[in-house]
C-alpha cells in the first residue's frame, strides 16, 4: 500500500535535502528545500523551527557520524585524540557546512551530549574549570581547519610560473606524496596534546 | 568628463562584487556578478580566467589585508606568531570565503609571495625541508579554524533546557566574558609554537 504523501515530509528528509544543497552550493533556503521536496514552503515550517532549526538538523546529521564512544576511552588524552580524528573525518565529508555551523549557536541535543562528555573527561583529568572550554574550543578550531584541508586539493599550491617562488617549490617537493593534509593534522594534534598535557599536570592536585 | 562605461568593469570591481556575494550567500556565480554590475556574463569572462580566476581574486583581496611585513620579524617564532594573528583577523572578516578558498589551489601571486617568505623563514630557522610545508599547513589550519570561531557567536553553546548538560553549563560559566575565541586561539597558538620550536631545535645542526 502506498504511504500517505505526508510521509514525504519529515525532519529527516528536510535535513538530508538541506545538507545536499549546502554540499553543492554552500547554503540553503527554505523555499529551495520545499521545491526539492515538492511541497509548499509553509509545510516545511510545520516540521522545523525556522532556518535555525534546519541548521541544527545539519549539525545533528553530521555529528551522528562522529564516533562518540571515543570519549569513553582512557586515559583522557587518548580519548581526546580519537574523538578529534573521528570529528575531523565527519566534517571533511561536508566542508561547506562548516561556516554555517560555526556561525550559529549549538543547540542540537545530539551534539550537546558529546560536549557534556568532553567536559566531564577534562574535569576528571584535572583541568582547571576555566581551562576546559578554551581547550575544547582550541581542539574544535584545529579539527575544523584540518577538515577543510582534508577536503582540499592534494596539491594546494601552484608555484608561480615566473619562477619567483623557488623555495616554496623545494619545500613542496620535500613532502611525501599523498599525506599532505594528514601530516599537517598529525603535527598540529601532537602539538596541541603536548601543550594541554602540561596544563592538566599543572592544574591537577599533587 | 564621464569615464567610458567600460571602466565599470575591471578585475577590482569583479573581485569586490564576488566577495560581497560570498559574504552574504556563501558562494557566487558569474551570472550573478554580471547582473550586479549591469553587464553581460560574457563581458565578465573577458577580465578573468573563469570561476577559478575569480576565486583567486577573492584570495588576493583578503590576503592583501594580511600584514606580510610580519614575516620580516625575527626571531622566526615571533614572525610566525605575528603573521598568524594578522592572517586570522583578515579571514575572520570573511568566514564564508574559507571553504571556497581551501577547496581550490592557491595561484594568486600576492599570496604565493607570502608563502615563499614563510618557507624562507623556516629554512633559515633550521627546520628540515620535509617539515616546512607540514608546519605551514598546520598553522594555516589553526588560523582558519580560529578565524571561523572569531566570527562565531560569543556564546557558542546553548545548554540543554532539560538540564542534561550540567557540566557544560559549569565549564561555560567559568570562562571570562568577551574573550572566548581569543582564549582558545592563544592556547592553540602557544601549543603549536612550543611544539614546532622543538622540531626546529632537533633538526638544526648543533
Amino acid at each position: 500500500m502506498p504511504r500517505p504523501s505526508k510521509a514525504l515530509l519529515d525532519r529527516d528528509r528536510i535535513g538530508a535535502t538541506a545538507l545536499a544543497l549546502v554540499d553543492s552550493h554552500g547554503d540553503f533556503s527554505v523555499p529551495q528545500i520545499a521545491r526539492a521536496l515538492g511541497v509548499q514552503t509553509a509545510s516545511v515550517y510545520h516540521h522545523v523551527e525556522g532556518r535555525a532549526g534546519i541548521i541544527e538538523l545539519l549539525r545533528s546529521r553530521i555529528a551522528e557520524t562522529i564516533d562518540a564512544s571515543t570519549l569513553e576511552l582512557r586515559p583522557w588524552d587518548r580519548a581526546l585524540e580519537a574523538w578529534a580524528r573521528s570529528y575531523r573525518a565527519a566534517f571533511a565529508e561536508h566542508p561547506r557546512s562548516i561556516p554555517l555551523l560555526t556561525m550559529s549557536q549549538v543547540a542540537s541535543p545530539e551534539v550537546l551530549v558529546q560536549y557534556e562528555r568532553a567536559v566531564e573527561l577534562l574535569i576528571e583529568a584535572g583541568f582547571a574549570m576555566a581551562d576546559v572550554m578554551p581547550v575544547i574550543t582550541a581542539l574544535d578550531n584545529l579539527v575544523l581547519g584540518s577538515a577543510l584541508d582534508l577536503a582540499a586539493p592534494e596539491s594546494m599550491w601552484q608555484p608561480a610560473p615566473d619562477g619567483s617562488t623557488p623555495l616554496l617549490e623545494r619545500a613542496l617537493a620535500a613532502v611525501g606524496g599523498g599525506r599532505r593534509a594528514d601530516a599537517a593534522f598529525d603535527l598540529a594534534l601532537a602539538g596541541f596534546l603536548d601543550h594541554v598535557r602540561g596544563l592538566a599536570a599543572s592544574a591537577a592536585p599533587a
